[in-house]
């Protein structure tokens, strides 16, 4: 049975071009190059040092062009996919593959199966042209599946340790976000300590976009998915400005940080876009939010516009201080006392809030009020495994409707608002994993697949793959390997000080989120919509490479 | 600001191929055609023949390419969008007026604003190259809007004739689906009996994709839409296979047929797609289709596949008889007894089933048993302004999440079921009404325009624009006018026998359901997912004109 399409046939003849120092890798040598001070890791030296000793003080990596083309043995290069899907994964396997041949015709891949657990495990396959020719600038991640398992105890370190050694290899290419990557240097470090020959190396995968930082600009998969979900905002947009009818409340995948949020916005000039990290820094509540939103609505009515596009950050209700302090007290009461789940259970609303008033604070009982009575129950009867509230099944895009129609018809009712109000939820979600990467996406993880194997040719372990310059066409792309122990600092998680890359939110004093602020007041009332429409793979650059606005104004 | 992004820009410039015979209007002609048997109504015919007097034995109207290239004087022709948006219907506008220049340059073009009501209240905008330039190949109805309002009414009647005499129309366009073009026909008739002049027009529309029969084909925006729902869907399964952790429960647009299911299933081939057409034949009910889901669940999860995407038409509902009985029986309760829905909504949910008890069949009991509480409570409480159940409004991939949850977990306790069973719901919904069109539709649409022009000009009114052979090379399509009075037929509405067009639902008798039965079984438990990808505009033919599936197999 069929099973690509016309256009995912199309796509596997496609050409990753490549910048141009990648272009023939055996001709590439390290650049000798004193370390600039901002490329050191100045917090926390001690702590990090005693954590990883061999990681800590690396210097970052450049390259250039050699004089020669050199002769190189065959390497064997194990690789994993680690955590949720993002475009463009199966190009960073091709981008290896290739580049290890191109080193050595005799080299090896060896793909992991499902994550970090396939190396822990030892379940694997091996990468040949033969398997790998079907997934060339495909999405997914189907190839070896990916997996959230975390390599933490030492058991699962002695484990993978023993797969690599097994193994032989040369190196081990984990692709993933901030904790792959956190992940990627305690496994240096422990094949370093325990005299195990493999280099390890991250590749910055999210779509979420949070894995960025002075380096790195932009990880992988963000390109796709912020165009999956422009093209569907862009749409909805159009619609309701036909339809004249609806409001559109959409949440955007993304996890804590509103990249997605911004770009999506950026591109399609909807009515409201709310960014949590600005939320967070005006200590809104929520009852500031759906005040905001409200006031949108009411004044498009007095235009006579009865319909709009807001766009909601998943991780909005993360960034409200009364809904953490909220959480944080009824977990407590929650997971404390035995039994309290039972007695809720057994109550109606009035009771049940009679009882919680007990055992929260003034202001988390104002702001469980706000929220409605299913959300209410969904709340504290459906707890996670560890008895703890699970935030993230809000539905943030419904709970904001419920606030908001209930805040319409007050001020209806004071004949502050006249008009009527159709709400439509929408989810920008999944759907934004795995699709087809961009152009954009297919050259950049090919990139990232080639540097991988350049830096564990000459011997970088610990190292991320930097590519830089990726506004600019992509042969002046740059190359650089920047030491992970670098991005480290130390943050609370599960009440333990741990050192992890730190998620990278948006920066509100940063270009892309001081163009959004210079504008959107131009969007709440006038209708400034913008179609993208679909990602496109053929035709004059303009609509086939298009690097996400975000990243244009990266540099101001 | 900028509005529209590279792609709009870019798409403005594209010109869309025409079928030979419409390149030079000029030279066209109407063919002396004897009717055919299978042209004529036969159904009805003295009531018919009372109702639409002038409209009822029209013949076909057939065209081929004169000798000479005639001389015309100008004529000046009014244009309505009518319900739903659509891909495409800017385009129709743009064959419109295109046609009616290379005419005679001196022709022009009304468009009257938001539907049927602008030319009943004859509001309208001048419609010329300049204004439209920027709407080309573009989605949405927003250069002129669209609306539902019908021509009703004797005043409605009388008012929108006014307007047609008031402008001295020479035709009248009406772009709308099934009831739009009934309401043309009935216009055309009121304007022959009245001496009015005005030839009226129908182009078929609706990405329902439900006004097709033995001379339409297709309505145009199907294309666009299922191609944009199947981008979705293709993302979904790839999510879905790559994570292996999700269960996609993804409802579709289209009211009560299942045309875009149909079509988007054979995109896609995701493991399971309901068509309502075949659960009414089958008369199954709603515990049977949770039956057949839980099948499905059970099936994979012995695969170990803890995953999978299915499909649920928006009209699934409609097609269920105890539903239907059931929503019956709750209409004549509520909208019956006065002050019953004020006695239910103080009830808590066993007082009002023991209340509904005394009103409701046995087996409409059962039914509303079956449903959660808060889908109960729903449909009491939440009535439309004429106090009726809103039936729409049920979240139907919903409620089969919360169905299918509850027999797996009965499953489970009898050990007949064991898997972690993470549903998530979806609909495919509005961003699929007002994306850009694909190439199919941007030809489609302008030549239906062009079509118009042709059918007016050889003085034709009452008829529908019909554009055959659309599965070949659009220089080899077909041209015709078919008598919109030949496919009405009586069919009760709101109680009362009217004559309508008939909605086309799903053929299961056709050759694309057929090809789906022999083809749908392979699909259940081996993943044979394909990604369609998103529309193409530029590339080889195989992945930038590409129709349905479903219209490829029109012929078998």
């Amino acid at each position: 049975m069929k099973t690509l399409s016309p256009l995912q046939l199309h796509r596997l003849s496609y050409k990753p071009a490549l910048p141009s120092l990648l272009r023939n890798i055996k001709e590439v040598i390290p650049l000798k190059h004193a370390s600039k001070k901002n490329e050191k890791n100045d917090s926390n030296d001690s702590a990090l040092a005693e954590l990883i000793p061999h990681m800590y003080s690396l210097p970052h990596l450049h390259f250039e062009r050699g004089e020669t083309q050199m002769k190189f043995p065959a390497l064997k290069v194990g690789v994993i996919l680690s955590g949720g899907q993002a475009p463009g994964g199966h190009n960073v396997i091709a981008g290896l593959l290739d580049a290890l041949k191109k080193l050595n015709p005799a080299s090896r891949l060896i793909g992991f199966l499902n994550g970090p657990g396939g190396l822990i495990k030892n379940q694997y396959i091996e990468l040949t042209e033969k398997n790998i020719e079907s997934y060339r600038n495909q999405g997914g991640f189907d190839l070896i599946g990916s997996g959230r398992t975390k390599i933490e105890t030492p058991e699962q370190f002695e484990a993978a340790g023993n797969t690599l050694q097994k193994h032989d290899l040369d190196g081990f290419v984990i692709i993933g976000g901030d904790d792959s990557n956190t992940n990627a240097v305690f496994l240096a470090e422990y094949c370093k300590k325990n005299n195990i020959g493999t280099r390890i190396i991250g590749v910055p995968k999210t779509i979420d976009g949070d894995l960025r930082n002075a380096f790195i600009e932009l990880p992988f998969g963000f390109d796709s998915a912020s165009k999956i979900y422009s093209e569907i905002i862009g749409n909805l947009a159009k619609d309701s400005l036909s339809a004249m009818k609806y409001y559109f409340f959409v949440k955007l995948m993304g996890r804590s940080a509103s990249h997605l949020t911004l770009e999506c916005a950026l591109q399609t000039q909807i009515n409201l876009a709310l960014i949590s990290e600005e939320i967070a820094e005006n200590k809104y509540s929520l009852f500031d939010v759906v005040q905001q939103i409200a006031d949108l609505v009411c004044e498009r009515a007095k235009a006579n516009k009865h319909y709009g596009v807001i766009l909601i950050p998943e991780g909005l209700l993360e960034f409200i201080p009364e809904c953490q302090a909220m959480i944080k007290e009824l977990n407590i009461y929650l997971s404390g006392q035995k039994g309290a789940t039972g007695q809720l259970r057994d109550k109606n609303g009035e009771e049940r809030k009679e009882l919680l008033r007990q055992h929260l604070s003034e202001a988390s009982m104002h702001c469980f009020d706000l929220f409605p009575e299913e959300i209410q129950k969904q709340l504290l009867l459906d707890l996670d495994p560890h008895g703890y509230i699970q935030f993230s099944k809000i539905e943030t895009e419904r709970l904001l409707i419920s606030l908001v129609e209930k805040e319409l018809s007050e001020r209806q009712n004071k004949g502050a608002y006249a008009g009527k109000f159709s709400p439509q939820p929408l989810f920008c979600g999944y759907e934004g994993r795995s699709g087809l990467p961009t152009n954009f996406d297919c050259q950049y993880c090919y990139a990232l697949g080639h540097l991988a194997v350049l830096l564990i040719q000459h011997g970088a372990t610990g190292y991320i793959c930097c590519i830089t310059d990726l506004e600019k066409p992509v042969d002046k792309w740059g190359i650089m390997g920047v030491p992970i122990g670098s991005l480290l600092h130390f943050e609370m998680r599960k009440n333990k000080k741990q050192a992890v890359i730190q998620k990278a939110l948006v920066d509100l004093r940063g270009a892309a989120f001081g163009k959004f602020k210079r504008v959107r007041e131009n969007w709440r009332i006038q209708d400034a919509y913008i179609s993208p429409g679909p990602i496109q793979f053929e035709g004059p650059p303009e609509i086939t490479q298009n690097p996400p606005i975000t990243l244009l104004l990266l540099r101001g």
